[in-house]
């Protein structure tokens, strides 16, 4: 599948390798390829897989047939909005978290508890249909959720699309080898997987390693 | 010993009736003892559990050698307020939850992203020794965390008192049989557990049980 990624960060770039080692043909957009390109860290990496391409937001929304948002959460809007026309119709993964690191640690959320930026996306993007999910997660996590607990933990969906949630939940098993994946609603519920983030962080900053998840257990 | 419990309802009413089948000498704070007792549901409560007493808040305040905060979020301030000379120097039990229902279901929180009710009461209370803990789980598994998946899951704890959450751990493992507890750090934590409860909503109302927690999986 033609599959787009935006934001040529870690997660990016771990989602990215995943998803090339599949055999699926991503493109990763970037606001100014040739500036990414100059980048030595990112330069090495496309080097070691060269069967990712780079294109400008635009170029990588028209690439695929759905796209995920691996930008940070700061950046998400402007650079969606470079690919709005692109992203009609098409799933948009959206896994970027709101955190405001204006006051150092611990990071707020800049989207208010009223709103949330997996909200923000969909408005921005109307025909898109936007998954909250993977937002909860180390990147390393996300594409293999076995190194933790043998995959034995949960992960979060949100969306509007009754459809397009269960495409991505397929997707999430078949791709990543999630097992335990609960849809709580609509895209309204990124608010709540979105501060849920906080304490991520501070379990994080308290286990020492992001290679951690939570287990719903009754 | 001596403990006194803030609030009336189903929480500290768990509380109140655990502790008191555990031999401690349990008095109820309230803002009008008399109007209190006329709540039917609360009289037949309390026949069935002729040792807890019922105080003012300044009363119960007075009472406890250490003090339990159950009052619903958007009324805590106001009842601590009431016994602030009464907690001087005493260890403060913080279990409230800053939920706004404004705007109905889900709730918000009212404290915004930069603060914590647990933030607030510490600095109403500037002397006492505030601990946010219990806040995420619901009432029945604060005092038997072994009705869920035997006690396999988490607590978290915040405050800037290291001796007193010391003393509350000691307490949280006797008293309810607790395994499971990760001091997260001071009291501006409960920003994090606060928030996180907007999560534990949102699995309530998919799982259709209050009886759930989180385990940490690494």
């Amino acid at each position: 599948m033609n599959i787009t990624i935006f934001g040529t960060g870690g997660v990016g770039q771990t989602l990215a390798a995943k998803l090339a080692s599949l055999g699926h043909a991503v493109m990763i957009g970037t606001r100014d390829p040739q500036a990414t390109h100059q980048r030595p860290e990112f330069a090495a990496w496309q080097a070691a897989h060269p069967a990712v391409s780079l294109g400008t937001f635009a170029q990588a929304g028209a690439h695929g047939a759905l796209a995920i948002n691996a930008l940070a959460g700061h950046a998400s809007l402007a650079g969606l909005a470079q690919a709005e026309a692109d992203l009609a119709g098409k799933i948009v993964i959206d896994l970027s978290n709101p955190l405001d690191f204006s006051n150092g640690m611990p990071p707020s959320l800049f989207v208010g508890l009223t709103d949330s930026l997996g909200e923000q996306i969909q408005r921005l993007l109307p025909t898109a249909k936007v998954v909250k999910t993977l937002n909860t997660v180390n990147s390393d996590v996300m594409v293999n959720p076995a190194q933790v607990a043998n995959g034995d933990h949960v992960l979060y969906i949100g969306g509007n699309d009754p459809e397009a949630k269960a495409t991505v939940m397929g997707y999430l098993r078949e791709w990543f080898g999630w097992q335990h994946l609960l849809d709580l609603g609509g895209i309204e519920t990124s608010r709540a997987t979105e501060a849920a983030v906080l304490l991520w962080v501070q379990v994080w900053g308290k286990l020492g390693t992001a290679h951690f998840n939570f287990k719903i257990v009754q």
